[in-house]
């Protein structure tokens, strides 16, 4: 495709402009009142799930680990009530810390979400479309579309990348017809890959990210939907991209054209194990992310409830 | 008192061995399914809010503000699809920012909840009772208390500590009865406080923080009812502790002794308003902190769903 | 003055060119290696003294502080070998920590030193003019100048800036004429202040910092002299400035137009006192930044040898 | 060897007490004003030299990359004097960056130099033997020994451990007599080998560090010289032990028993380069290590002088 192809593509899931020019909240603007009331009634069993993980292990793919650090253990004196106290250093994006992007974390053609300069993203922080749009969190209804379901594997080829197709029928295994103000999260199993193939596995030779995800047909079907949030145990693109003028096309269509927000790394496995037993892939979905006042995003651990 | 006393004190809410030797979870083990499915039913109106802050400006009572660091901004050169990206250095614990405490954060005489040694909580993490056993969040019936209600003032005043039957009076006022299970809000009115009197106003003259919140009356109140989390927009004690040989009672025999987790300096402002608007206390609560294997508590941002 | 004036002071002492259009060391070009033989003759009585802080604690003037957090202490297993480590974080600019700042910390109208745009300090480090400049540290001549000696008073008065005829007058008193290739350590007294006004005399009543150091006069002063690198107990220039459209006149006229390092924050008493008691206010200087390839400065611990 | 026997070794070359109890210098106390004043007499060609290296690359052998964050860039609007700022975040310890160890870094059983408890080292910093006992740096005669001239190779083969006959013949080929307050360079030509190896061929197949160092054999040769400080291109052992019953005997030999300080992973290739040229392999040294009131060693950029 020319570039100019390329950019029609995005163009044609813009949702610029139809929450207003100040819009800083693109999709999660669908969770309407009666979108929360009516996610609250899919809680039937009360099982309560968590779907974050922090990844504090060095590794190919994960450069800049999280960090912990005690500042006062338990080999202090103790003055009638002993403390302990840490600090915590997360650089939260990459590939393996589960963590929501704020809109600011992309753009394209010097341009993020709903028109704003790049150049507004500073090196003092985001001025606009910063993670702390979300400072009330997310609360709706979670849908989960197994993919390794739909390729009768354990797992998703990373190789292969996850089309409208395969999402239709995803969504078809679930049960479940994924609308406006909806959470979707997409498990590409790759727990189970890396039980298998083991971390060094989600690298190419060549040392790009080497993990499953949808490509660029995904973007009209997750459009004409009005998703308000999407997920992955994944990170949400297919890596390396098969597109040559479009790198993480995922990430743009959803971040800088359609206003939706999208958690990567997610810890899918019990949340899978949990609505296989129930037969139910819906459910009360919350995400709380940290409110830094002009960060690019953070991490988290969203929570579902069956 | 004698420290004999104390102990005792303390011994009497204890909930040490109630669900086994090597429980982790304390009261979080009375949100039984029922729990969570009846909290889900206070959704009514859909309305979604946050009650965490991070506070990153420098102060008397934050001397180790909430770091954020721009790693890539909108200045770098974009290839195809520009990224943005930062670092989050957080030290949890504090007066400033929200958060939640684990079990290990607090020891009396030696000992962590369920009667580990603080040994345990070492330089490398804590070996038990660290926040990872929040790993799937906490989701249960929320309520909020309204202090300054009960005093007919706009803010608690932080010299007189609140005391079993102000609890009393404020849940009267609040038309709910708290139970086994519920995650009960001390809203003390540090907002409107802080507007009038300043930062400084949270610091004594000799320097100690200086913090509306409960003496040790209120732990057999608290007991008695079997909540399974206190959280506050102050500190969770009276500071400075009226109390010559119990420092922070309520930190003791809420994470010591009744296993009982506490999330400190709640941004409670926007819920009470909503709540006051509502004529309704009680909501949907969710906390989810990020699960750090060894760490002694989280960052947190609590949602509330009316 | 107007702007143009400013400008034209600037410009007056500018080095831009004098070492080539690539220069990235300025006036440490002069320290030739006749400089440092000379300056190891210094070397008498083998008295080795440091002359660097590292201030870990919180303070009006010190928002951010240097953080060491231990990773691994004694209360850890042993294995033949015990080992503590541990992990320090510096954010070495301020009014605190020793530190020597790089051309690449201050810009003049868009401008660093040689004439580089500011826009090569990126997001992701300084592309032009940063502190790996200074991989192989100065050596050189250091000479003390001691400026309550000229008020015959214990510390310089913060209200009063230091002009050139302060540093004349400081120089007959020292017997040393400094020369090209010197670095200039400009003792204004500042730990003696603290001692009777506490840090909290560094700030003004609005929340400036108020530090002695010399006025805009001193700048054709450095600059005749041909000194290779400026340092101080304080912070460089006086604050808050009295020029009202100039903004930090040294750390402008040093760093951007002459190409001078600057020292900030040092701790000079020692040095002071070994130079009194010795009638000798000249000796050996080493000073070797952490060669980060893209830092805008470093922490330090500059060395005199007597 | 048996237990008892490593023990034996160790107390053969302790000097505990030989400086009194409460000694936190150990062999520096051997850097005599004499020593200090005759090393600078070695200065002859003015040439400078730096020999540290900051590595804020990723790698197998290097986990915990030193970080730089930007936290002000050119991209800010400026207000008469624009200002960049940055932090910078090192985890000293490991096979990576520059550091010198405190003599906290390391004990054996239970004990560190001098004798007192590794109790003493705890999660809030280390109450003795801490860097601040360097903070007024380290002068003295520094030696460069140039192991890969011994073997007529490259670069050592770590395989080999260095022994005290290794260090007789490269002393004699240096033309120096290592004595009382030396800094002893060990060159092992490391990076000559990871130009040919890469970074990867530092570890083993294990996973464990692969680099050329000295055998326990080479303690009483150091201590029989009396040496100040000990440094390396390497990490100062080699790696891995070949001693079944000692992990890392040149670390507690030196740091616990001896009183000897380290530096691991200099830089030395131009050290190296000057000293070939000038026919001549001993200079003016000085290293000073950031004044840290309780941490376990620094980042350092160690300078010499011919």
């Amino acid at each position: 495709m020319t570039t100019d192809e390329v950019k029609r593509r995005y163009e044609a899931v813009s949702n610029w402009g139809r929450w207003g020019a100040d819009d800083a909240r693109g999709t999660l603007n669908l969770i309407t009142a009666e979108v929360v009331t009516r996610a609250a009634t899919l809680v039937r069993s009360g099982r309560v799930i968590g779907c974050g993980r922090i990844d504090e292990t060095p590794s190919v793919i994960n450069p800049v680990p999280a960090a912990h650090h005690m500042l006062a253990a338990g080999d202090l004196p103790e003055d009638g009530c002993g403390i302990a106290a840490d600090y915590l250093g997360i650089a939260p994006h990459g590939a393996s810390t589960t963590h929501i992007d704020a809109f600011c974390h992309i753009y394209f053609d010097g341009r993020m979400y709903n028109g704003h300069p790049a150049s507004l993203v500073r090196s003092d922080g985001a001025q606009v479309n910063s993670i702390a749009a979300l400072a009330d969190g997310v609360t709706t209804r979670g849908i989960l579309l197994d993919l390794p379901a739909v390729a009768g594997e354990p797992f998703w080829d990373p190789a292969r990348p996850i089309t409208a197709t395969d999402l239709d029928r995803a969504a078809e295994l679930a049960g479940v017809e994924p609308g406006p103000g909806d959470a979707l999260l997409l498990r590409v199993g790759r727990e189970p890959r890396r039980r298998l193939h083991g971390v060094a596995g989600e690298r190419t030779a060549d040392g790009s990210l080497f993990l499953a995800g949808p490509d660029a047909s995904a973007l009209p079907w997750l459009h004409d939907r009005d998703i308000a949030l999407l997920g992955s145990d994944g990170g949400n693109d297919a890596l390396p991209s098969p597109h040559t003028r479009e790198r993480m096309p995922i990430h743009v269509g959803c971040l800088v054209f359609m206003g939706v927000h999208l958690i990567d790394n997610m810890h899918l496995e019990d949340l899978h194990a949990a609505c296989t037993a129930a037969g139910r892939f819906e459910f009360l979905f919350t995400v709380s992310p940290l409110p830094f006042a002009r960060a690019t995003g953070s991490p988290v651990n969203p929570i579902a409830v069956l």
